[in-house]
């Protein structure tokens, strides 16, 4: 297991040197504080030189491990269900965006917010249409793995737990696609954390961490030591991403908090 | 302690006999179960008979302990903290006629969804508008007891945690307003569940109960055993009012195990 923290950047299709530059910022807080990886959320990967931004992760030895999609869904409304052909079609065409950089950086792809809802469809319907935007983009695309995270409720009525997503991966049959499992998300819709990690096992590819409230680990009441314990037993052995709020205390602080939470777990 | 169940019905202002045949099967239901009182949503109290349901609370028996007030949030988006103070008015008088009708059966009125949201307003603002807005209800009612509820972070973004409802209770400074602690809320929102209704205590008036997937509690991860622990400790005394969606099995069944949970809890 290897830890990563999220970091937060500007949109760099409306600023592309404010987001550099929070990347930048965020990459070296990263790496002063033991990170050995960052995850980033990018709207429209055109917008970015990567490039530059390979050279920025070589020169820091940081690797960026997962790339979140989930603002081409909130900014422009782009799923991989969405019931106009149109749209879907420009949403397979930016996640295949998102694919190349991530296959460039040997990182992960998340479908979180970008899979869509259900709206008033029924989950067949939206089910078909997923599994076939899925298997479009593994189709277009070669090595890069997609994670699907289960979201919760509020955010998304279309795959909220791991047994949903467990579902899907059996009827797409590809190795390239695993689970994504966040703790906040599953403390609201899994009856038992540790148990759904169990079943998730070794198609458990990516992992981010908040706590109940989605401060930094350690600020509510989710039982990390028995999730550890769990991850060990699974042999988990992908990153542990840090993606919570700037609370408590700001960025840098829950930062380091949960670095400091997480790496004397890791290692107990 | 005594047991409660929420009942849902249809609305009122809609179909007045379908609510009236809603509230009868439910409340029919609540007493066969073994429930002690059963708690209801209203949008608005002038659409129904209430003379016709306190007979049928009487020969049932089953006391109604409890309104809720949010459909008139969510169906007409009246809130007491609106920045039009016309619509803000009307939120008033709505509230006004909840109370009268809860004086009428000795219930608590739900401040729940009814306060609004910040949206972009400063948190000062809005809180000043609302503390207005509950003292303005103080002084045309009497008696009635209001209860603040909590709500998680999708809901609204005003009063999350029972630490911001224990502020403003300090400032409406009155022995008629009191806390509704809800047990799903609590799991996203309170870093540690019983320590926050230990904070509550005398404060708390009303308590919701439904697991951390919102299903019957015993369902989920929430540790009910310590919350019980926690409840006596403090020597609450009000009602525990089951919240939960119809799951699992449907809504008769979801009753009838959040029962039999909550009544072992309560007599161990």
């Amino acid at each position: 297991m290897k830890l990563s923290l999220v970091i937060s950047t500007s949109d760099a299709a409306f600023d592309a040197l404010a987001f550099k530059g929070d990347l930048k910022k965020g990459m070296e807080l990263a790496r002063k504080i033991g990170y050995q990886a960052v995850e980033i959320a990018v709207r429209d990967p055109s917008t970015v030189d990567w490039n530059e931004v390979r050279n920025m992760s070589e020169e820091l030895e940081l690797p960026i491990c997962a790339f979140g999609t989930g603002q081409a869904y909130l900014a422009e409304g782009l799923s991989l269900t969405h019931p106009d052909e149109k749209i879907r079609k420009k949403a397979l065409r930016r996640v295949e965006s998102h694919a190349k950089v991530a296959t460039m950086f040997g990182a992960v792809v998340i479908i979180g917010l970008i899979r869509g809802r259900r709206e008033r469809r029924s989950r067949q319907e939206v089910e078909d249409i997923f599994i076939d935007s899925m298997k479009y983009l593994l189709k277009i695309t070669t090595d890069v793995k997609f994670v699907i995270e289960p979201l919760n409720r509020y955010e998304t009525d279309f795959i909220n737990t791991v047994d949903e997503a467990l579902q899907l991966l059996g009827k797409i049959n590809s190795e390239r696609v695993g689970i994504l499992a966040d703790t906040f998300h599953m403390n609201i819709e899994e009856v038992d954390i540790s148990e759904s990690l169990k079943k998730a096992g070794e198609k458990l590819y990516h992992f981010h961490v908040a706590d109940s409230n989605r401060w930094a680990p350690g600020f509510g009441h989710i039982d990390f030591e028995g999730i550890f314990r769990t991850l060990k037993e699974i042999r988990y052995n992908g990153y542990v991403s840090v993606e919570c709020l700037p609370l408590p205390g700001g960025m840098e602080k829950a930062a380091q908090f949960s670095y400091e939470k997480l790496n004397r777990l890791m290692s107990s």
